[in-house]
Order: C-alpha cells, then sequence, then structure tokens
C-alpha cells in the first residue's frame, strides 16, 4: 500500500509539472497559487503544484486593487473622479459600452469624453453641522438620489504593484488608473450622440464577455453587479420609501436617513441589524458528481438548452445550508441520486446579475438509479464515461456555440432555476454562425467551455487531474 | 524526498484513525464523511479519513429533508399544515419560543396548541380560470399579504431514512413530521396567553443557540432565516408597492402581480431577470492567516469585543469575487499582510441574519509588518505562536464567555462590520456569570468555541489536522 501511494503521488506531482506549463499557455492561471515542492518531512507542509484553470474568468487576474476603505472618502473618491487618467466603465441597461470595429474591446471613457451632465454631481458630504451620527449617512453620497448609479471600482495598480517588499509605494494609496462604473441614464440623444463621436456601441448583456480579455472581464463583472444592483433597488424594503446611494455605490439607505418621507412611519432600517444596504451575491452550487470507481460523471440538461448541451448539476444555496449540504440536496432533488462525500474545487463570480458559483466534486453513493420525476427541472440525467468526456473535449466542436445558441439561453434564463443552469454556460472561445449537434436531442455532443466553472469541473475530471496533493 | 512523504502520509493516517474516534466524542460528526482507506494504486482513489468538527452547527445534522419541490404544491402544503404532527417553531422579533423550564430546548407547538388565528389562513390557490402563466403567481400563496409569514422547513425523516437502497420510502414523499417556522404577530396578549399555557418563554435572539442540540439548531437557523427575511421584505425594491409571500415562504413577489396598486406604474420586477424574490445568504469569509513557518496564526480583536478574545480576521465577498480573493483583499485591509496560496476548509450557516461563512486557510508572504491603519477595523493583531493557542483552547476557560459578553457583541452586531465579527463568536458550551481575562486589554486569554468556525479554523491547526489527505 505505502510504495503505490508513493508512486501515485510522485506520478501526479511529475505530470502535473508538465502540464501546468502547457496549460498555462492554454488558461489564465493565478499565480499566486504556484508553489514549489516544499520539504516534505513528516513535520513540515505538503507542497506542490496547485493547478487553477480559467474558473477566475470574471475574477479578473490579477483583479483590480479595490481599496474598499477609500469609498468612505468624498475626498478622495472625488479626486479620483476628477482625475483625467480616470477610467469608465458605462452600461445601459446591462449592456456594457464596446469599442465599435474590435470585438471583446470595452470602451473605457474618461471624464473628458464623457461630459459632466452623463456623469451627473460629485460625490457629497453632510452639512458642515451635522453631528457625527448623522454624517455617517453622508459618506460618499449621491444626491439627489435619482442620479446615475455611479460606483467606486478600484485602481489599476499593474504598473507599479503594492507590495510589501517595496517601501515605494504605499499601501493606503496605490498608483495606477481608477475605474468606476456609470449607468447611462438621461437624454438618449446625448448617448447616441457620445457613441457616434467615440466610435462605440453598447455590447451584448451576456455574450459581450465572448471574447474579452480575462482582466476586461473581471473589471465587467464587478461594474456590472454593482451597477445592476443600485439600479434596481431603488426603494426600501423595509418601508418602500426610495433609496440613495453612498460609499460611493457600494451601500444604499432609505432616504428616510436623510430626509424626512411624506406619509411614512420612521423606518426601522435606519437603525438596527439588516443587510438590506449591501449589495448581495447569491451562492450557487454547482457540482461534478462521480460514480464510486470514478470512472463516470453525472451531467444534465434541460430542455430549453442547445441541442446536444449537458453540464453539471447545480442550484442555490439555501439559508441554513454548507455547501456539501447544498450539493446533496440538490443532486438528490434533481437526479433522484444520493452523494456521499462531497469536496471544494473552486468558486467563480458570475454577473448576471449577481451570482457567485461555487464548484464542488462528489461522490455518488452505489447501487442507485436516476430519476427525474422529484423537481422535475431536468430533462435528462446520465452517467457520461471518461472517454467519452475526453473525446468531446478535445474536439474543436465540443464547446462551441453558437449566437443563436445564446440568445436561446438567455432567452429562458429569466427565471431562477434557469439563472443555475445559464451560468453552466459561459462565453466560447469560437462562435461559428451555427452549429448542428452531431447526435440526436438527447446526445451528448457539447459541453460549456473552460471560460465557465463547469467546463473546469468536467476538464479537471476528465484530464486526470483531481488527485493533486492541493495543500497548503 | 519519497520515502519521506510516505512516511508523512501513513504516520497522518495513523494518528487520524485515533483522533476520529476520539473526536467522535467531542465534536458532531458529518457521518457522510467517514471512508475507510481506499485501494492505493495509481489510478485509483486516494481515500483517507476526514474529520470534520462542529462547523457544521447551525446547519443540523443530519439535516431536514427540505423536499423543495413539494414548496410549489398548495395540496400538499396544506395537508402538512393541517396534520396533527406537524411541528411549528414560532419567532417573536427574531426570539425564538423557548421550554421555559429546559434550557437549550425549543417548544416546538402543534396546529391544535396553536389555533387557527395565531396560524393565519390556509396557502392559496390561483382563481380557477386563471391561465397557466398567472397560475404560478399564486403557486403556494399566502393572500391577503398582511398574515404572518409562515415558512416550510421540511421532514424530520431520521425515523425512516429516504435511501435509494430501500425501496420502502418514496423520495418525493418522505415519511416524518413536517417543521414550519411562524412570526408571532397579532394580539399580543392571546400570545401571552398561550406562553403561560404552554410553559414557554421567548428565548434571547442569539444566546438560545447556546444549548441547543445540533439538530434543532439546525432548525432553527433555517427558520430564523427565513421568517427574518419575510418579515423584513415587505416592500418591492424595485417600486416601492407592498410584497406577498408564496413558495410556502421561500419567495416573494411584488404585489401587483396579482393586483393593481394605486398610483404605481407596472413593475418591472414582474417580469424580466432580478432576484428580489428569493432569500438572500451574504457568504462570509474567515480565515486562518499562517506564517511562512505554519507555527503562527494570524488573529485580530476589534475595539468592542469582550476582554481577551481574538478571532480569524473576516470580512463580507464581495460582487466579482473568488473566495480567495476576497481572503486575500480581506487580510490585507484589515491586517497589511499579503497573502499567497489560499486554501477552503467549510462553510457554516449564521443565521444574524443570513450569512453563511466560509472558512480558508491561506498563507501568508514573508518578511511583513503588520499594520492596521488601512481600514482601521481592528484594534489589534498578532502573530501567535501554535503552543500558545494549544494552551488556551485547552483550558477550561479558553472559550468561554458570560451572558455580559453576548450582550456586548449583540449591541456592537448593528453594523455591517460588526456583523462579520460577531460571527467569529457562537455560543459557549459553559456559561459561568462572569469571566475575567487574565491578561490585559491587548492580551489574548480567550477564542471563540468549536461551535464557530472561527473555533474551529483556529483548533484544526493548533491540534495539527491540517494536514490530511482530505481528497474525494
Amino acid at each position: 500500500m505505502s510504495s503505490s501511494m508513493n508512486i501515485h503521488l510522485l506520478g501526479h506531482i511529475h505530470r502535473i509539472g508538465r502540464k501546468a506549463r502547457s496549460l498555462n499557455t492554454l488558461f489564465t492561471i493565478d499565480k499566486s497559487e504556484f508553489m514549489g515542492i516544499g520539504t516534505l518531512g513528516v513535520r513540515s507542509w505538503v507542497c506542490a503544484w496547485i493547478i487553477r484553470g480559467s474558473a477566475g474568468f470574471y475574477a479578473g487576474q490579477p483583479p483590480l486593487n479595490r481599496v474598499a476603505f477609500q469609498r468612505h472618502s468624498s475626498e478622495v473618491m472625488n479626486r479620483h473622479l476628477n482625475d483625467p487618467e480616470t477610467r469608465f466603465l458605462v452600461f445601459k441597461d446591462g449592456k456594457p459600452l464596446m469599442k465599435k470595429d474590435e470585438s471583446g474591446s470595452i470602451l473605457f471613457l474618461t471624464k473628458n469624453q464623457l461630459g459632466d451632465d452623463e456623469l451627473g454631481k460629485e460625490f457629497g458630504v453632510a452639512p458642515s453641522d451635522a453631528s457625527s451620527e448623522t454624517k455617517k449617512y453622508y459618506e460618499t453620497s449621491r444626491l439627489p438620489h435619482t442620479q446615475p448609479p455611479l460606483v467606486f471600482l478600484g485602481i489599476d495598480d499593474r504598473q507599479s504593484p503594492t507590495t510589501n517588499s517595496s517601501s515605494k509605494v504605499d499601501h493606503l494609496n496605490p498608483q495606477g488608473p481608477a475605474y468606476f462604473a456609470l449607468d447611462a441614464q438621461g437624454d438618449t440623444l446625448n448617448w447616441d450622440e457620445l457613441l457616434e463621436r467615440e466610435n462605440g456601441e453598447w455590447g451584448d448583456a451576456r455574450s459581450s464577455g465572448n471574447n474579452m480579455s480575462p482582466w476586461d472581464a473581471g473589471v465587467y463583472a464587478q461594474g456590472r453587479a454593482l451597477v445592476d444592483w443600485n439600479a434596481r433597488n431603488k426603494f426600501c424594503p423595509a418601508c418602500g420609501s426610495p433609496t440613495y446611494s453612498l460609499w460611493a455605490g457600494w451601500k444604499r439607505n432609505c432616504l428616510s436617513s436623510v430626509q424626512p418621507i411624506e406619509g411614512k412611519e420612521p423606518c426601522f432600517s435606519t437603525k438596527g441589524l439588516h443587510n438590506f444596504a449591501y449589495p448581495r451575491t447569491d451562492p450557487v452550487i454547482i457540482m461534478g458528481i462521480l460514480d464510486s470507481t470514478g470512472e463516470k460523471m453525472l451531467l444534465g440538461r434541460q430542455k430549453s438548452w442547445p441541442k446536444g448541451m449537458y453540464s453539471c448539476l447545480a442550484g442555490f444555496i439555501e439559508p441554513g445550508e454548507t455547501f456539501e449540504d447544498a450539493t446533496r440536496r440538490e443532486v438528490l432533488e434533481e437526479a433522484g441520486i444520493e452523494v456521499g462525500p462531497v469536496r471544494y474545487s473552486s468558486s467563480q463570480p458570475w454577473p448576471f446579475p449577481s451570482n457567485l458559483m461555487v464548484g464542488t466534486f462528489g461522490r455518488a453513493k452505489d447501487g442507485q438509479t436516476i430519476r427525474l420525476d422529484l423537481d422535475n427541472e431536468l430533462e435528462d440525467a446520465q452517467w457520461f464515461p471518461k472517454s467519452l468526456l475526453q473525446s468531446i473535449i478535445s474536439s474543436p466542436s465540443g464547446s462551441t456555440f453558437s449566437k443563436k445558441d445564446y440568445k436561446q439561453l438567455d432567452d429562458k434564463a429569466q427565471s431562477h432555476h434557469d439563472q443555475e443552469s445559464s451560468a453552466a454556460l459561459a462565453p466560447s472561445e469560437k462562435k461559428p454562425d451555427e452549429l448542428v449537434a452531431k447526435e440526436g436531442e438527447l446526445g451528448l455532443s457539447r459541453v460549456p467551455p473552460s471560460t465557465a466553472i463547469a467546463g473546469q469541473l468536467i476538464r479537471q475530471w476528465a484530464r486526470g487531474e483531481l488527485d493533486l496533493v492541493s495543500k497548503l
């Protein structure tokens, strides 16, 4: 036993070394996850290569430096706002402003290009005679509350990274251009003129991500989630009064905090414990379920999905659940399969509108029959052998989806359950005008691309990367 | 290298075998996480004991069978509602109904004990002539919308578990008493009488969990999060109209879906992609940060915390972040320390009001100085050696907090940042009336108990349980 385990681990470490280099050219790899082989004594760390694929798509690698503590200061935020180097990412109804002639390139604007009318007022401060308690209600506020949402995203400090080993740049004031996201409201004609002048166009809400660089995709995801949250949460869930933005777009309060609202009682959300004020992030579990041999994976499809596409099962995590519990519940509900051990793999932000995908692997118990009649969410679910998945992921058309496919998925992604499943599909690397599944409606011919976490889970398993020594 | 790794792993597996048995008596262990040692050939699974501590506190072990697909059926829900075996967990302003003379025992009521007035109407259905589209707006609805929130929690199927190996019980209809959570509204006098009659009392919102069994704590956490969400989200964030409950308490829609609202435009939330309708779960990252030797852990304290208490750093995950990114950002913001590799450990629901704690371990980069002046959230942060933590967790007073301590923490847990930190502390196993820290205000004398995920992270590390072969 001991010697075979030994061979097992070494075999993996050697293989991983090769794989890491070749994968590096295919995927965005989180550099900080790479470690050398440490001393392997009894009391020391087990360190080996940890491979992370592009599950970080939409997370940005490296991410913007969010300098979250700067959001509270109107002074600092207004300095960024007025800096000619600052860049603005603009959305209209969730659609990003893109360069017209460069597929996948965000058209970031400067303040000069934008114009004061489109941007709105500077961030406000409290009246000078306000108490320190009252001042909190005005921190980097956007009043009057009817102005278009404006959100500080962070600093692009890639040119002079703030590291502790360098004393040149202070963590308090990272250097580099600031980024904001802005919701395009107001006169449509003005925006039409601006688009004409700057050679921009409103991209597609979902498939614009298609050809974005991973870095741009990270800025896009953060901006989209925050602008969307601000634009949609215009009223207080506690009392129905309007809300206003503060903390440079990262908080919304009931307007009754700063002015009396006619015909309304004092709102309970102005004091006490609640979570109305902060952006929400909805965690979704998505899982690669293996049979007890580890040689088959459970994949399913919904009726509304593009022809031939299967993906990992998925579902929203409910209050009172761990990731592991949620994984077991969802697989039972969707496919009637009981799952034993569950292991976390990776997470991926998914800004449609504000999901956080949590990828797990789980092992099914033996001797079970798939059944779809519990929650009737899936059209089909099957155990697929590793060899079949290997051939699909190595085929050029195995993760290729047409514009029509995306539209089909977008049109359906209007309900809660469809949100879960749409997250199974991410922007494709290739876009043929049309692609016909080679097999029948229920035959597997496509799986999500590697930019989606489901595509990552399937590839990690099919490529034999699951048994890594992934310890600190 | 190869032989020392071999010894290393075997040493752990042997030690783990012993530890698992002894830990079993101390902690609630998720049985399904236990696996034997598998065949360790090159192509097979690496299987070893995986130890999970009681991070599952508030998750319920085993959890209720939520039979989520039953929520859509008014018929099934009303059958449960009228079943004399069904149990109701009642909350008043977030405080659970407890047995008066049994510390830590929830007083579950039957429908008979409750009375029709307190319970409200049965779940409703759509008008018989409604279209199939309209019918969706009435699925297990609670109308008129002014009735007290009522939430279906699930079935306690512990007596006849629904397993695939048994054909006796169908997964569609698990057998056992159903559980609902109810918000106590209406005439206070009636509730006073009921409490008198049934010998109950309203427990403390937070510290009631103190002496609950892990199973009760799971029901409590789910019920509290859902009742709280229903009670607080009375107005539509899109248009400010009232909302109503459907899906037996798991969904809320704008009332304009089912009746015209005077003076309001049609609400955009009645169609299109949004997430207003579903309970929110706010993921919080909480991390055990180790130095490069693995022998020291970074802990911090806020000024408002009980004397001598230090805990893991923590913070809300923001839109556009992975767990790993959020871990690195928070540690930098709070302590000025950069973190390299990050690894997920476990998750824990935390129903105050609706957090999901995500525990990670991370390794700090070398040669850094702690600084607190970035976000100024912590009063102190220090590297503590393993030996000190070992002595504290083995001391009887090392995780003991008085009622006064809890109150201090509760009083402060009214803001977003304090919510993060309050989650560091969970119900204590012991309750001396008063406990005086043995060291000065900034000396470490206490850490969170093992019912809190921070207590778990600290103990896992201090007890040398981090290097397990925790693979599928």
